[in-house]
């Protein structure tokens, strides 16, 4: 019953890992299409988002499998549930990764960023595309140290959000409101994308030690 | 064994429902706050914000004891895993009422909004707080029809979620791009309330009738 429920749960974290890579592809290719302002990749990343939907039907499916036919108690239990929850960061991160493919889109051929940001948005980019494989990482190695360490990439993409809003609110901003609702919008969804990933890394101590990220570093 | 799930279940629904009164009545604060510039209120919502935590913490663990002790299976397992997807949502909900108060705090003893908006977001956070009220009644009746109409509110928001754009991408806009940015996020996150509050609503659809509400309007 136990080397079951190892295997299934191996299984429903393999899926949960190629749902992070399909999210982390996403906005890699976002990003590309935002700083360029590539129509068509942008389209690719819109056409690709269907491929999130089926993975994450099948990993609910798994998951319902393994609390229906292994009647798990305690630690397994909360690790299930876990996984049902993870399923749903990862959605949200595919949907803002396609909301930054969408703005590409609506402003070709003109870019939607001023050239002045484009510095912020490629390495907001370049942190978000990271911690969605050190999330796919640690869903598969259950390490409880790494899966805590997503919480730094998040801080240095949070201190880079905060600059991005001092470019904005600077009395030399030349490039109108609709650029800046653009530039707002666009901040947000990397900044969500990237707390997803962070909560994906708590839900990884849990699942790995039965305890939350404050119990596991008291320790 | 199926009676004593039932009298779990209302409990745990019962649950739901007063922390949908609590992030209703936050937005309802929240609004307030922003459109007087009320710092008390604001105050107020920020320091009643971790009520709902507690609320949180007690929902997932009636969720975990339904899991454990009735070993649910079919329809009953996937009900009792809705009530841990609500409970995020709701979660959510108060974060984005949250936020609201937060800007409204910042901008104080000024307001963040230019006076040619306050028509929107009076009308945004009415809408968000019948469906938060909304949200609370069809956790309890889990009517599914009823559930579905929250839907009809959201269209509503959203309809003037767009306006709201068109308003801010006018040339007319006078209020500079700091305002702008504040009535970005701000819209954005009475929007993003109301999602939830219809997800909600689909989760109750499928707790109610084992369908999703596609499947269900198609009957």
């Amino acid at each position: 019953m136990r080397s079951a429920y190892i295997e299934q749960m191996a299984e429903l974290n393999a899926v949960l890992g190629q749902m992070c890579e399909l999210a982390g592809t996403a906005m890699e290719r976002s990003t590309q299409a935002l700083l360029q302002a590539d129509l068509t990749v942008a389209e690719e990343v819109i056409g690709a988002h269907e491929q999130l939907t089926v993975l994450s039907t099948r990993a609910e499916e798994r998951a319902f499998a393994l609390l229906a036919l292994q009647a798990p108690v305690a630690g397994d239990l909360r690790a299930i549930v876990s996984g049902f929850q993870i399923v749903a960061d990862i959605e949200r991160m595919g949907a803002l990764a396609l909301h930054v493919a969408k703005i590409a889109r609506r402003r070709h051929p003109a870019k939607a960023l001023p050239e002045e940001v484009n510095g912020y948005f490629a390495e907001m980019g370049r942190l978000a595309v990271t911690m969605a494989t050190n999330a796919r990482e640690v869903l598969n190695t259950q390490n409880p140290e790494d899966a805590l360490k997503l919480q730094d990439d998040d801080d240095a993409l949070d201190d880079l959000h905060r600059h991005l809003f001092t470019v904005l609110m600077d009395r030399e901003w030349k490039h109108g409101v609709a650029a800046a609702v653009d530039v707002t919008l666009l901040g947000r969804y990397y900044e969500r994308f990237s707390d997803h990933a962070v909560l994906i890394g708590r839900r990884v101590v849990f699942q790995a030690t039965g305890q939350t990220p404050e119990q596991f570093t008291e320790v």
